[in-house]
């Protein structure tokens, strides 16, 4: 069975962005492929490293969030990254053969590098940099055929391919695969200001929210600008909720919409009561499967949980690191 | 007991550079301080990543000639870096923290990349900028009180000072020690035609050199220039013979010599048989050492030569490694 490697970083509770743009793919990819999903804690090291101290309470929440959402720790190898020192070692070898132009002209390096300098945030740092190096030693050490990703890091699986090309170059044609991007669908979640949903712009619907407030929130929501008053026509394209009608209504609903709200004929209100009802569904669902799964696991550490899948990839990654090693002659 | 930790790549043999340069300093330190001595073999991937093939026979022979120097296998820990992936989880623990521009203003990146792009090579990569990262890394790994550099290293000995700091102050005072440069005598070893002595240059006096090679060496090495002819005085301080005399001649020697250059009275000839009488007996007695090392490890490989020490390096990491999870909340 061909593998897929993907991992999410512990940087806080999830949000539905999160689901809709990445853990909803991984439930559908549990079923066809051989899976691994890990808790990518070092790579949450390089924009977070001074203060790390919800790194692990991050972690096992993200993973519960993940079992409730229907990932199946019997179908995918859950595990945590930093207790796998190979993705370390295989970093280390990477970054030897890695130019460090091609680093620098990654397009998420300066575009993050600016957006946390904003927060007055100084990433300018060598681990930081290699951020594209770690993520591909991540891929290659399971010897993984698909990386999930949405449209904007295609140039990171590139450069993983170009990477692999090099390596393969220098210490043996057949050693490491290149991967291939598996485009996922990953519909515009944006926040309830429209702008990209992100904890440090308060904007967004939480998985765990209190279902009172997503009222609140979805109510008082942006809507398109342009539509000042309730007789004034919209234009759903432009407004943020009918991004979440794409996702939660189904095509009558939405034909109605766009036909209300393009002819005046109902208001914004109207429109955001259609989209609760079923955000609300899907929030309530969630949340009930999350009490049995927090339950279930009330006793355990995030290691005690996932330790069977943490060996599974601890020995994959082991007999692979072998493998390398030998080829490099070492 | 205070602890010093030191390396060496295995880029090759070694020569007399080596052996004053750094050995002959390990086998004091050996007697005065609990001592880690590896075999730096990631290191050698910074700058020979290309070609591989010999970095597993250079680390055996480069073994057996520090033992042929006196290095005790029972005094000082040997250990192979590569085979202890807690280098690696320490180095990209560390590059979070690590400014670039603290890297790329190292003295010793510019220069040695400058010279290696003379030989036609591109070093602009990722693992060669942070070669001083690693070798933090593997200095406070095992809680170094003092690295053995000469005084050209001191800047790097600065830097890892500095990411101590910058480490202890995100995530514990206390968690690493400052490491000290031990500043050691590194006498000038000039290659036979007085540039620096390198493998490249095909100018070095090999520790397994044929003693009839050396003695053809040592005749047609250089000497002062402006001594073109016999009857002309020459200037010891200028030649090249002379700092080999420092290292092996003694006081009476050096003065005749001295004596007999700048007054014209001897030939550079009668000055190189004197060095080469000392040089000879040197070389001859490693030689004969090297013979007994080399037959009592005859059937075994590095690893085998070396397990003791290594489990003892890799607990001692192990350990500490155990701690900076901890500290880091992971």
């Amino acid at each position: 069975m061909d593998i897929v490697v993907s991992g999410m970083r512990p940087t806080g509770r999830l949000h539905i962005g999160h689901y809709f743009g990445a853990i909803r793919n991984w439930v559908k990819l549990q079923e066809q492929y051989d899976c691994y999903f890990f808790v990518a804690d070092w790579h949450a090291l390089t924009t977070h490293f001074e203060d790390t101290s919800h790194i692990k309470e991050n972690s096992r929440e993200m993973v519960l969030d993940w079992l409730a959402s229907g990932i199946n720790i019997d179908k995918a190898v859950i595990f945590i990254q930093s207790l796998n020192p190979y993705h370390s070692e295989l970093f280390l070898l990477l970054s030897m053969i890695t130019p460090i132009s091609w680093l620098e002209r990654c397009p998420t390096y300066k575009e993050i590098k600016q957006e946390m300098s904003k927060d007055g945030k100084d990433l300018s740092n060598y681990g930081f940099l290699g951020y594209p190096v770690l993520m591909t030693s991540d891929i290659i050490l399971y010897d993984a055929k698909y990386v999930p990703v949405g449209i904007d890091q295609l140039p990171h699986i590139e450069l993983s391919r170009e990477l692999v090309r090099r390596f393969n170059f220098y210490f043996g044609e057949d050693l490491f695969f290149e991967p291939e991007a598996y485009i996922t669908e990953s519909p515009k979640i944006p926040g309830i200001d429209g702008r990209k949903m992100s904890k440090s712009y308060n904007n967004a619907i939480w998985l765990h929210d209190d279902l009172k407030d997503v009222e609140k929130k979805i109510l008082t929501m942006m809507t398109d600008t342009n539509r000042k008053r309730r007789v004034d026509p919209g234009d759903p394209e432009k407004c943020p909720v009918f991004d979440y009608h794409k996702i939660f209504s189904i095509e009558e609903e939405k034909r109605f919409i766009i036909e209300g709200c393009t002819g005046a004929k109902i208001g914004c209100i109207d429109c955001k009561r259609i989209l609760l009802s079923h955000l609300i569904d899907f929030l309530s669902s969630f949340q009930e499967k999350r009490v049995l799964i927090t339950d279930s696991y009330r006793d355990k550490d995030l290691y005690e949980i996932l330790e069977n899948a943490q060996n599974k990839a601890l020995n994959k990654a082991k007999s692979k690191m072998k493998k390398i090693r030998e080829a490099l002659k070492f």
